[in-house]
């Protein structure tokens, strides 16, 4: 199937069946997608921490608008961000894209020393607002990743940020939460969603020809 | 091809062949993966401006990165969020849900109200750090559509943004620009990055499993 008619099949599922679990290869198959998602500068400036332990998903829907749709889900995917950038960063990720194409370290100094150069006169919150931002480009195609799987998804905004960094030890890996993405496979009698017709603005409204 | 294989096949392409043109069919489907992007509560709060007039995308490159590539690229598409949320907006977009779905007005009003409460008590500068964020979701499945087609793409944040609204007229739309993505087909020659492997951090580093 292509893309477009991917996306159409899917839909933000509110109610999972906790009897059914994502196979480990489909996992890793759209674990792959959001790994090769474009980041800015190719940075990837963030983690996907999986969560799979039952235990903790229901600690981790403390303050959650929807607990059930995480705690019956089979996995929830944790996009979290680099709390900033750093010189050493840059350095670390740089250093090991000269060493797999097999260029000098410092092939992209000065193209690395303007990154620093622009971070550097920035404010941790102003990095981590755009550590953040590239994360959604990774949610975006790890849910067109599992929809070409027909498997079911739910992003989500609505949860604690500090109860899931406290209680995945965030803080000290200098990561911060930003969004989540549920996986597993719908209750159709339970998802009203699935009876319901996608809806999107008509292109038309959407786009703005110039 | 696969999702995978197809994010596999594309990069950021740095030089364009500026005699090949992207088809009407091609960008409508392009455009088509970004308008059925998920967004927070479905409200969509980003516009995309397809630019191809060439002295537009002439007087866009004042202040960005990379000039050369932006002039030679085929389209421009401008990704830019509402500036802020309001009562207004929100009820809009759920009154054609509504409408759409052959549902009374007002079925979603407990949650409508919700959401009010919540974006009322913030800033409009948290709205736009919520809207541009949305925005990179569409940015990333319009890029996979792209890559689906074997059309080049490369997503820039390197613009002046104040160009950028002023040159579309944005503000006057209540938008800000966030993201552009440039579309065509690469310059096999002058494009550096064509020859050079993709590189991502391995998957034990990208994943923390819980």
């Amino acid at each position: 199937m292509s893309l477009i008619e991917n996306l159409n099949w899917r839909h933000a599922v509110k109610a999972y069946d906790p009897s059914k679990k994502v196979s480990q290869e489909d996992l890793n198959k759209i674990l792959e997608a959001a790994r090769l998602a474009p980041t800015s500068s190719g940075l990837q400036p963030f983690r996907v921490i999986v969560v799979e332990n039952q235990e903790l998903k229901e600690k981790m829907v403390q303050g959650a608008l929807n607990p059930e749709v995480m705690k019956d889900s089979s996995h929830v995917l944790v996009f979290a961000a680099w709390d900033r950038y750093s010189d050493s960063k840059i350095d670390e990720v740089y250093d090991y894209h000269t060493d797999v194409r097999g260029l000098p370290r410092g092939r992209f100094g000065s193209y690395t020393d303007k990154l620093k150069e622009i971070y550097g006169a920035q404010t941790a919150e102003e990095h981590f607002s755009h550590t953040a931002r590239q994360t959604y480009i990774a949610l975006g195609l790890a849910m067109a990743q599992a929809a070409e799987l027909k498997i079911d998804s739910t992003p989500a905004e609505g949860f604690s940020n500090e109860v899931v960094d406290e209680i995945l030890g965030l803080k000290e890996m200098a990561l911060r939460s930003v969004t989540l993405l549920y996986l597993g496979y719908r209750d159709e009698e339970k998802d009203y969603l699935a009876h319901m017709k996608k809806v999107r603005i008509p292109m038309e409204e959407f786009i703005i020809q110039k």
